[in-house]
């Protein structure tokens, strides 16, 4: 990446897995004046270790964020404005999100708590935290006199979607993973990306979905092909590449097109 | 039609609307041993009465069915198990949903409460409802000798969709209707559709979703131009003619298919 992004990042799911790995790449590659909002659930004890370990000074502040919970994410927000203060939001990294109950998640296996808890946190939680930014999110675009472009420096939303949120693809991966919930929770997270992207262009405010790969965290397991180092370092340079046309696309980490 | 469905057909949401429509047409066309479990939430008074107008005797059986209450779901399909006795269900159709908060419902006004809600009833009550009919359905299947033929005489789930769960057509539609909890709950429903039809072909179980077009109910408003008479004789002879290409497909009350 000969280019960086810039401004006031906010990542959620920070702490491990893809999260933990774009706030590192993060921190390393944005200019002087850019900023990283690291979001988890617990900010501390052991689980946010990894996260603090990251030695950059002065670049990232950690934020309390659980998606499940309204009032978290609302607190959230306001810790992130008032850090802010004159400024607004460039990028929004909506990247937390849970599979339940364990891979392959079988029909069988699958109840209607796994439904609606997967639904909130990987739904309703970038739906709510979306409503929330918008304020910042459309005062960094405004901030910026690039007319009607779009670009993940100047105001974005990317939400970390999937290869499996494809309907079109699923008879191709639903024998290797059914997941139910999860599946049908990523494709509403595509429609959120498209209404999302038409709604805020008015706003100059790009929104596309992105399929990380299969990659080795927790979610994606130890058979898992990708590096986390390699699935972000891809799809940062997707994001560095992202204009108008992008907005409302689902794109993989190398930036091919993934069909609804 | 000069075919008919035949066998056990079970319809959700079947006092009002589409619902009440469908076994409408369905009990003037279906043959001599064919049976309608028609299914409502208040079996009892006013909201139940059209329904109970309906002259068709002996072809017509009440269930008490609420989507969003799980004990309500399980006993309904108690009460279908016990009358259908040897039988099998022949065809489901997936009928009844809501949309909240009222329309436009564009986001300004739209909560988490209104995300949960859809999602619950136009999603996990018809993941449940299928989950829990599904021996029936296989029943159905296995005593039909047609290989692997499959059809809505046979064995099927026809889920009522519709042209704004289009993801690819969301830049088309949004501006007009943004709803985006039925929006994400009815691309979740496609995506429900599609692992279904995967999962249920070893069976022989046809799984489509169907676009009723624009109609004149509580839900579509006065000014839709279509009558539910007409969209319902038009997805009735689109369930005619369904086979195993049609599978896993979002087709329109004309039989046109719709891109996810
Ligand atoms: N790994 C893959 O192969 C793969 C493939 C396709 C798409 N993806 C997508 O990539 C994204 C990251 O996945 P990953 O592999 O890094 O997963 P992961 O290792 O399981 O990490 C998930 C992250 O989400 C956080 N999280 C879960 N529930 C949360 C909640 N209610 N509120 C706030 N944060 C919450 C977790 O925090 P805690 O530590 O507190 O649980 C953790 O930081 C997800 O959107 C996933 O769907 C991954
Ligand atoms: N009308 C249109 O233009 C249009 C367009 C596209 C798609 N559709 C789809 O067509 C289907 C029927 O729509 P419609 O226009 O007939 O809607 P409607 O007139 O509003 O009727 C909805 C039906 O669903 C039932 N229902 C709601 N919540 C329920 C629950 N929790 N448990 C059980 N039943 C419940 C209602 O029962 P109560 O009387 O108890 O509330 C009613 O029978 C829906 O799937 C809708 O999304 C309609």
């Amino acid at each position: 990446m000969s280019e960086k992004l810039r401004g006031n990042i906010l990542v959620t799911g920070a702490n491990r897995g893809i999260g933990l790995e774009l706030v590192r790449q993060l921190a390393q590659s944005i200019g002087e004046n850019a900023h990283i909002y690291a979001c988890c659930r617990e900010i501390e004890g052991p689980r946010a270790q990894a996260l603090k370990n990251l030695s950059t000074p002065g670049k990232i502040t950690l934020v309390k964020l659980d998606l499940s919970d309204e009032g978290s994410i609302s607190s959230a927000v306001q810790a992130v404005s008032r850090n802010m203060e004159a400024g607004g939001l460039n990028l929004l990294i909506n990247n937390a999100a849970i599979n339940r109950p364990e891979s392959p998640a079988p029909l069988s296996a699958t109840g209607k708590q796994h439904m609606m808890d997967v639904y909130e946190t990987n739904v309703v939680g970038p739906f709510l935290l979306v409503k929330m930014l918008l304020p910042l999110l459309q005062k960094a675009a405004e901030m910026d006199s690039e007319g009607d472009q779009m670009s993940c420096s100047r105001s974005a939303i990317v939400n970390i979607s999937t290869l499996i949120s494809s309907i079109e693809k699923c008879p191709e991966s639903f024998h290797i993973a059914q997941m139910y919930p999860y599946r049908t929770s990523k494709a509403a997270l595509n429609m959120l990306t498209r209404c999302h992207a038409e709604e805020f262009k008015r706003h100059n405010i790009l929104v596309t979905a992105v399929h990380p790969g299969w990659v080795r965290t927790e979610m994606g397991g130890e058979k898992a092909p990708l590096t986390p180092e390699d699935s972000v370092a891809g799809m940062l340079s997707v994001m560095l590449s992202l204009s108008n046309k992008h907005s409302g696309m689902l794109l993989d980490w190398q930036g091919n097109t993934i069909p609804w």
